[in-house]
């Protein structure tokens, strides 16, 4: 029943973040540091993340396995770049059952070093290849500064991890799933995503090349929304993972991995939020609609139940939909709290409406006159289905529309600062990280990714002068 | 390619269980100590038990949320009896980012502590209440003699846990979950399950009162193969859980935890498993039926993958169906290999069959020639849903048959002991732990569950023959 207020976003970003991260229930604080508690209404959420994730998986070839929590110290340090870059980071267990540990147990940042070990023992010869293998999980990193879904000791992800005979399949098969995280992105989660390559400085620790979506939030700071990385041979030499192949010759495996994590929550949170609260794309929303009724008597209440009655007949199955009954709360308390919890479209049913045997409709997408109009209760499923994709499609070209108006193309040094001040700043760049770390130190943008989108030619690098063959998205980051 | 084969249940069922589980690739040993691997097959079989389970508790009012993998140490010292019952079990971690924690925490082996912690803050009122929620999650508990599913440090469960307003809400929710249990077991894994009550030696350490289902294996021991607890006030008093009633009084809330976990794969493998390897309930395979073409020339070949073709149109959608069409593997191989893996149906479609416009159906229950038979390819859809669901119906009657055919209501101790022997002994108990410590020590066997169902009457308890109100089921247990 709180009547608190979220904090606009003009006024403080940040705060109007944890506040509609909080006051929609998507999550809480938790009493240990660093761990979040992911709340009903935002597991639903993550729920429907997993499954167009899932569901995705499956189609493009993957199943699904689930490897330990504990991963032996040793294990780690079998891969030496992957060691340096996780060592920071690590929660280990140094008892078990009352007694202390010969080996400390690391819980798994990430799990390259389990599954290659497991996969040398079960891969022989090129007839087991490919190996394509998911895993649903929890990880932990320790981290010193958290927030809410965008970086905390804990987080719940998917991992695929897949094993290859040759260089260019498991290459394919890194580029296939930065695709599929592409199509996730736009098409469930209507949020527009440049593709591209990480920089050496910022690919994952182990990897030969790191692909990454990376999205523009409210503020303008991009946040990396899934990477997909290509490791080369780098963890089969590590954990001598080989095969005979057809020659019977015997080979390292190529290997890749990808993921996704609850981040993605806070990717949805801040491309399409507001200051009345979160605004859900409908693929991914725990309810699609909401069914307010409106009364004042008893009479006009068995009225307008009859009504809800049949809309909800009407859209059962094909709509995930609340009716939201509640007779001690008023219309427009209800219509501030669905807002807040960012219900795509709001049924409203009043007395009047159902004289004239129709439903008033109202987008979140559209707040205010603009968003709403009356749809005849005949025919009402299609009507919604078409309102849901139109909806869909609104939030996807205004946040493309965004992100386009706050990226630019800077040809120099100060150009680029004025850039990244604004929004992405898309520029020349001679592949050096010492160009990189300048832009970082003066500005505090980072490369976030060489898109793989790119046109040919040639230009100076926005740093040094130094002429280059690719342009480099520069941007503050989460 | 292995040729190897499975140990029979009859020379020795533990290691014919674990050669099922290995060579029907479920699980693999993995290298921390305890821990498993669960294969993509064995992962699979889990996805098809959780939706089930998952979809019940939701068509009950439960939803899933997400709380931290970490527990302070100090949580679990609340609650006298949780901490004393769990603490030989426990995996702690003591280093975080490369620092020694002021307080360690503990891995989670179940998490009501933290969720009392967050219930206290969500619960105020009344109107909060009930509180259903759902957690799917990794648990950890240090296991010492550790078997693949059945005991293992590290399991996958999903622990409900609820906070209600009275003492008889809680009570009804408590055994709802029970049911929801037993109507899982019965229809999804055909799984015959007895429910009841446990000792209060048995019970969960910090419940009022556990109930569990209570399943036969192929041995004739039991496994328990879930449970759910009425924990009265007991966390609500350690955790502060209180709420403002409608009369503005002050009370705790009352609580109850339920859970299955991974075990339940082994309850369905050692329920139904034969010499053969797997044979898998329906609902649960992960695919519900193989198609095995059978060819010698090329001409056949192409002949017998047409009417493949159609049938894989025919059931696409409504079975869960795999064909395999490897060419370098003899069908006889092919039946061999997916009757280890429990494929419930077997079609087979050779050159003869597609002339007479019909398949050969191959009951995976039924070895040999009983359980084939000739099916026209018209009709072919309905013809295969009615033969898996007499599948599962015959499956479901044989464990059934099984258990009754062991278990014996014996008067006397020595009667006991010569039922726990064969099965499970029904005796009338007196309700002591003196009796129930004494059959333990003599027979190896222990309390299994008193039955919900019971006549009522009174009879001379088996071990020290004073008046009794009440059986008991008696029988040795994973």
């Amino acid at each position: 029943m709180m009547a608190s207020k979220v904090t606009p976003q003009s006024e403080d970003y940040s705060r109007w973040y944890t506040d509609i991260v909080q006051m929609a229930d998507l999550a809480d604080y938790s009493p240990v540091r660093g761990c979040m508690v992911i709340k009903p209404y935002g597991y639903t959420l993550w729920e429907h993340i997993r499954d167009g994730l899932d569901r995705r998986f499956k189609a493009t070839g993957h199943v699904n396995a689930y490897f330990p929590l504990f991963i032996p110290m040793s294990f780690l340090q079998k891969e030496a770049e992957h060691v340096e870059g996780f060592s920071p980071e690590l929660a280990v267990v140094t008892v078990g059952g009352g007694k202390e540990l010969e080996e400390p147990l690391v819980v798994r940042p990430t799990s390259e070093t389990i599954i290659g070990h497991m996969y040398a023992k079960w891969i022989q010869s090129y007839r087991d290849l490919p190996l394509l293998i998911n895993q649903w999980a929890n990880v932990v990193r320790w981290e010193m500064r958290t927030r809410l879904f965008l970086r905390t000791t804990e987080f719940l992800w998917q991992e695929g991890h897949t094993a290859h005979a040759t260089e260019a399949e498991a290459r394919e098969e890194t580029l296939r799933m930065l695709g599929v995280y592409t199509d996730f992105a736009v098409n469930d989660a209507a949020i527009p995503v440049l593709e591209g390559r990480k920089s050496e400085t910022e690919k994952f620790a182990g990897a030969v090349v790191s692909y990454t979506i990376e999205a523009m939030m409210g503020d303008r700071r991009a946040l990396q929304s899934g990477t997909s990385h290509f490791l080369g041979q780098n963890f089969a030499r590590a954990f001598d993972i080989t095969f005979s192949d057809e020659n019977n010759a015997l080979q390292h495996v190529w290997t890749t991995s990808w993921g996704v994590s609850t981040r993605m929550v806070g990717a949805v949170v801040m491309t399409h939020g507001d200051d009345q609260g979160l605004v859900l794309p409908p693929k991914l929303a725990p309810y699609q609609a909401v069914v307010v009724p409106i009364w004042r008597s008893d009479d006009e209440l068995s009225l307008v139940l009859e009504a809800v009655a049949q809309v909800k007949a009407a859209l059962e199955g094909s709509v995930r939909l609340k009716v939201d009954d509640r007779a001690e709360l008023s219309p427009g308390w209800k219509f501030n709290d669905w807002e807040m919890r960012g219900v795509p479209l709001r049924i409203e049913i009043g007395p009047r409406d159902v004289q004239n045997g129709q439903v008033m409709l109202a987008r979140r997408d559209r707040p205010g006159r603009e968003g709403k109009r009356t749809a005849p209760l005949a025919g009402l499923a299609s009507a919604v289905q078409d309102m849901l994709a139109a909806i869909h499609q609104n939030m996807y070209d205004r946040a493309l529309a965004f992100r386009e108006a706050h990226t630019t193309y800077p040809d120099d040094f100060e150009g680029l600062r004025e850039a990244v001040a604004d929004g992405f700043g898309v520029a020349w760049w001679c592949g050096s990280a010492a160009c990189e770390a300048k832009v970082k130190e003066e500005t505090g943008a980072t490369i976030r990714c060489i898109p793989l989108d790119q046109e040919s030619g040639h230009g100076p690098c926005a740093v040094c002068g130094e002429t280059s063959a690719e342009r480099a998205v520069f941007g503050r980051a989460y």
